[in-house]
């Protein structure tokens, strides 16, 4: 086993760290966020830092970089208060990744990458007609986080298109199916292999698979 | 393809809908964390809504569910500062669910689930020895999200313990070859199989791999 202190990391190069610290908070989602400006043009981004807010209200948050690296999304969520997410499949990965290029503001996107929009319900924002699991969501609220000059941005769920035959009696959807992937630090992609699923944890009880 | 609308999901059974929100943000790291509360007494809790804040400082979140809900991580993190996360593997991966079991106050789920506890450096929070990528943190800010009661817990890495042989040459950590699980919903797990590393991406360049 190898020990890393701060004082170690710190003196890293920007680069090298950044992959490194990137790496070890481990596997996330790959998304696509679809959104369009006030003058109707589309803007799409990939995005990995994704996470479940809560069930009820149905919420999630993703983590915007500084609004001088990353300014076109954000700018148009606050501007129409609606995006997309779109996760991300093999057939696309490529396109996908294309598009965290630093294109200029009204650059389409889905243009310059080769993936189609898809419109829904009353949601202004464009989907991705190729990927498999998406949905809408409307802004609730945006948090700065001071330390960084990030931004947690929170949406809640609205409408939702998923492929047919992964949702369960349940309501769990088996993501793997439709062949979502998994990322790791910023640029490396993964596919997935279902283990195990438990039932809900009790004191006192040996784990029992579902 | 199925569509289903918010006033849809709305309807449905608490559980049932827990799923499926829980599924719709895709993969997820999966992840054990360590505390100490004042009276020096271990808890392990398992989390999965981890997020990358950023490198520079090296900053990691993660959701903290109501207080209610999962009183003691948190608790144990605004008194002493410091926590632990441990990436979970196969070998533990019962363990490391039953660790979400409502133990009550001053149990140590260590000594529950079959876990040892591990000490590095000046950190008084307890690593997973059985874990094969962890890292500390110090509190930096707890942050409220008034939409449903639940915290941005963020925390600064510190002292970082790798398996050997998964650094690569630019800082990269190939956390598939340490068996590090991603995890859907709350309660299913997943092996992963690497794909592709891309370059950093510019406009009008086709997709390089790495």
């Amino acid at each position: 086993m190898e020990i890393i202190t701060k004082a170690n990391y710190q003196t890293w190069e920007r680069f090298y760290r950044a992959n490194f610290i990137n790496s070890l908070t481990g596997f996330k989602s790959i998304n696509l966020i679809g959104t369009k400006n006030q003058d109707n043009k589309s803007n799409l981004g990939i995005f990995s830092s994704l996470v479940h807010i809560g069930s009820d209200p149905a919420l999630v948050g993703y983590i915007n970089r500084p609004i001088q690296a990353a300014p076109h999304t954000l700018a148009n969520i606050k501007e129409t208060g609606f995006y997309t997410i779109n996760h991300v499949c093999p057939s696309f990965i490529e396109a996908a990744h294309q598009t965290s290029a630093k294109y200029d503001e009204g650059i389409n996107e889905f243009d310059e990458v080769g993936l189609h929009e898809e419109y829904l319900g009353d949601c202004i924002a464009p989907f991705v007609k190729e990927s498999k699991i998406k949905y809408a969501l409307q802004l609730r609220e945006i948090i700065p986080i001071t330390l960084n000059n990030t931004f947690l941005v929170i949406g809640e769920i609205q409408t939702i298109k998923i492929e047919d035959d992964i949702l369960q009696d349940d309501g769990f959807l088996h993501i793997e199916k439709s062949n979502s992937l998994a990322s790791n630090g910023t640029d490396s992609y993964y596919s997935t292999s279902f283990l195990n699923r438990y039932k809900y944890a009790k004191p006192g009880i040996k784990p029992l698979k579902l």
